[in-house]
């Protein structure tokens, strides 16, 4: 357990009207008192919002004019007494109030360290904490709902669940080992281990088979758009862009620039891969040689394939066709305002069971239906994040793989007749490896580096 | 007197721990108890901070987990009852509960209305309400502890007592007209007036003596960097940005990039001029030549002309000495490692009254006394922002230079026996002018204009 008391800014760095030092710790309140004038904070109630003023308690020095939020252990995100000093926003305020709290006595919270502090103090498990950041970072209202449910502990329960029915059945087989009061005990644990061990593999299996929509939903879509030059790769951007706006700035008053970096396309976060790299040169494929683009189209999630209707099939796009065989990708017709003159039907027979749309996007037609496949092809239709449990985390996945396959090895032990206390192994296993998910058996070091890559203040 | 309930991001927009949703009017509190599931918020306690979630109040969905601040009318900053919604960072956190207070009644804040809105109300007059957006900008300490004091009314306390003492003496003047018990009345109201007049302007000219101290801690100190190609004009950039850090970036703990635009001279901002251009050409006098460099120059607040202690003064030299005479200027003798070709001589006698440095950028000397010069130049010595009262508003300083010119027509009028109801007029305008200050004598379209330039939250 850590004992000193950590503080951090808690809002982003930039112009706004508010900043917030956080502090968090057995000493956050009498720190805070020495640096403030106003109430007693001492001896002020637990959830109070207090006026005054931030000094430098040596030489009296106004450091700011602040409210200072009192919450006291242990009805707190971290269980210890957490006080949240609003200053004006901009670099100098928040900065002089945070070096105030830092020169007397609170030490630099490192990243994450009030999340870790939840974590170690009981509040939350490892899987919520990571839904903390996922939050943060959550790029569409989707993304959020998943990251919501997580830091609710639905997933955590979902585990915690699997977990017991493991450990329940490794501990009634060890009953009937120590206390052999029939004779077929070694038939009746194989049974009863064969019961539990499908139907913990069936659940896990569950949550992968749409883990990589949960993945897509947290991370977004990796999209590159292909083509030949002039077949309107930059038009599909620009549409793809325009008419789902960039996602950072659709917030109503926001006019700051951003980088356009994500799309929002029905609730999937498409991330336009080497978005600058397309606007420049047009054309990716060419520049950089079948071969080697064969690897950037191997690290996309989604492949936009678009085509001129107006122009004839030519070797250039076989070669594109056979460079994308078994990924994930969409065949899109565009400029079908002018003539034809691209032969559909080898089109389709190229294609095979991926999509095919047809748009004009200069006639802004067929966007609609792109859309449509684009959500299609990840989630088949609608996409429903009210009932699913996602996993969304690749650490979770890796776990949730390793805990399949140890089950698996279980169930075939089973079959061939290994002995139990052998096949307890495999079953403690899967126990372990879905312990480390919520962070029951996960390593220091990993606890560590988990919460290294969250963001200061949190 | 505005009745409905305004509702803005007040939080920088960005990847943070904390944003908070504000909302400020008479329904504050209703609608966010509409989209708040948790305690009941008409009839929690002001001031207190209550942990819930907020829905959507038709679908029953969570927009996110947050802490709610309810600050009741009238001890709040609008005067009007205040909610803050600290929602989690990150921005589809933020812009759902922000569409959640949207779609529930409230209305999208302007920029600066928060604030506009406790001028009204009468919290704070327009001059404290401009400090308060000086606060946010603030890129030094100092410039910090000026608009702290600004916002604290000492500013304000000093106008208001000029502006009662001209109305006093209007007034006793109204009553010497009126009621002329005295044969010698017309000669006392000149006598009064006289003595009035001349203490209300010498503290505005006091005011004004300063105020380009002032606006330099506000807005920073417009600085050029000229000389002869391979002077040294680049280390020279590189050494005040190295051994002083950018302002924004100096902050414990924050490890983004930002652009270095300001350097923090002994409480001096430092705006460099046109770095990039230095950067890039090495040489922005010869790029554009002399005589477009001196429209450059002019809008310097300071100079920073390099020498060469290793080269001979040439006609280039002079011509740019001839450039900025009459203007702020520093000499810096550069490369004083090497051996002299410089005449010393013709060097102080063309820079005159003007402070000369000399360094060796290159060893890293005379980087302390260059620094010294640049604080001197403008604050003569130790900057003190302790007792001080700094006019640092280019549109406070623009009225007190009216309010003076009205007062010395004034003066002139009395000394040439003007009729003292004509010197009223000339009394009466230096309180309108002084009162725009405060905001007293403001017109709406000024106050509409000045809350505009306000960030968005605040």
């Amino acid at each position: 357990m850590e004992t000193d008391t950590i503080t951090a800014i808690s809002t982003p760095i930039g112009e706004g009207a508010i900043a917030i030092v956080r502090l968090s710790g057995p000493e956050a309140v009498s720190i805070t008192s020495k640096i403030f004038k106003g109430k007693n904070l001492q001896e002020v109630d637990s959830h109070t919002i207090n006026y005054g003023k931030i000094i430098n308690p040596e030489t009296n020095e106004i450091a700011d004019e602040v409210m200072v939020s009192v919450m006291r252990a242990p009805r707190t995100f971290t269980r210890e007494d957490i006080i949240e000093i609003n200053c004006h926003g901009g670099m100098t305020a928040v900065k002089r109030v945070l070096e105030m709290a830092l020169s007397n006595g609170a030490r630099l919270a490192e990243p994450g360290e009030f999340t870790k502090r939840a974590f170690l103090n009981g509040r939350i498990d490892l899987s919520q904490a990571e839904a903390v950041m996922d939050l943060i970072r959550a790029k569409t209202d989707k993304a959020m709902n998943v990251a919501l449910k997580q830091m609710d502990g639905r997933l955590s329960g979902l585990i915690q669940r699997l977990r017991q029915e493991l450990l329940e059945t490794v501990a009634q087989v060890e009953v009937n080992i120590d206390y052999p009061e029939y004779d077929d005990v070694e038939e009746m644990s194989h049974e009863m281990m064969r019961t539990k061990t499908k139907e913990v593999h069936e659940e896990i299996e569950k949550l992968l088979s749409i883990a990589k929509q949960g993945k897509i939903l947290r991370e977004g879509l990796a999209t590159a758009i292909i083509g030949r030059p002039n077949v309107g790769k930059s038009s599909l951007m620009n549409t793809l862009v325009q008419e789902n706006k960039a996602i950072v700035t659709d917030v109503p008053g926001t006019t700051r620039d951003v980088i356009e970096e994500y799309v929002n396309v029905r609730g999937v976060p498409l991330k336009l891969v080497d978005t600058a790299g397309i606007r420049e040169t047009e054309d990716i494929v060419e520049k950089i040689g079948v071969e080697r683009s064969r690897q950037v189209l191997k690290e996309s999630d989604l492949i936009l394939f678009v085509l001129n209707y107006n122009d004839e099939l030519v070797e250039e796009d076989e070669k594109l066709f056979a460079a994308i065989q078994g990924l994930d990708y969409i065949v899109i017709i565009n400029k079908t305002d002018l003539a034809q003159k691209l032969d559909l039907d080898k089109v389709k027979q190229l294609a095979g069971t991926r999509p095919i749309v047809s748009t004009s996007l200069i006639e802004e037609e067929g966007v609609d239906a792109l859309e449509s496949a684009i959500a299609d092809t990840f989630f088949e239709g609608e996409l429903d994040t009210g009932d699913m449990t996602y996993v969304s985390n690749v650490r979770h996945i890796d776990l949730l793989k390793q805990a399949s396959k140890a089950l698996e090895d279980a169930m075939e032990g089973i079959e061939i007749g290994v002995p139990i206390d052998i096949l307890q192994i495999d079953v403690t296993r899967t126990w372990e490896l879905l312990g480390e998910i919520v962070g029951d058996t996960a390593s220091d070091s990993l606890i560590d580096q988990l919460f290294s890559q969250f963001c200061l203040g949190k």
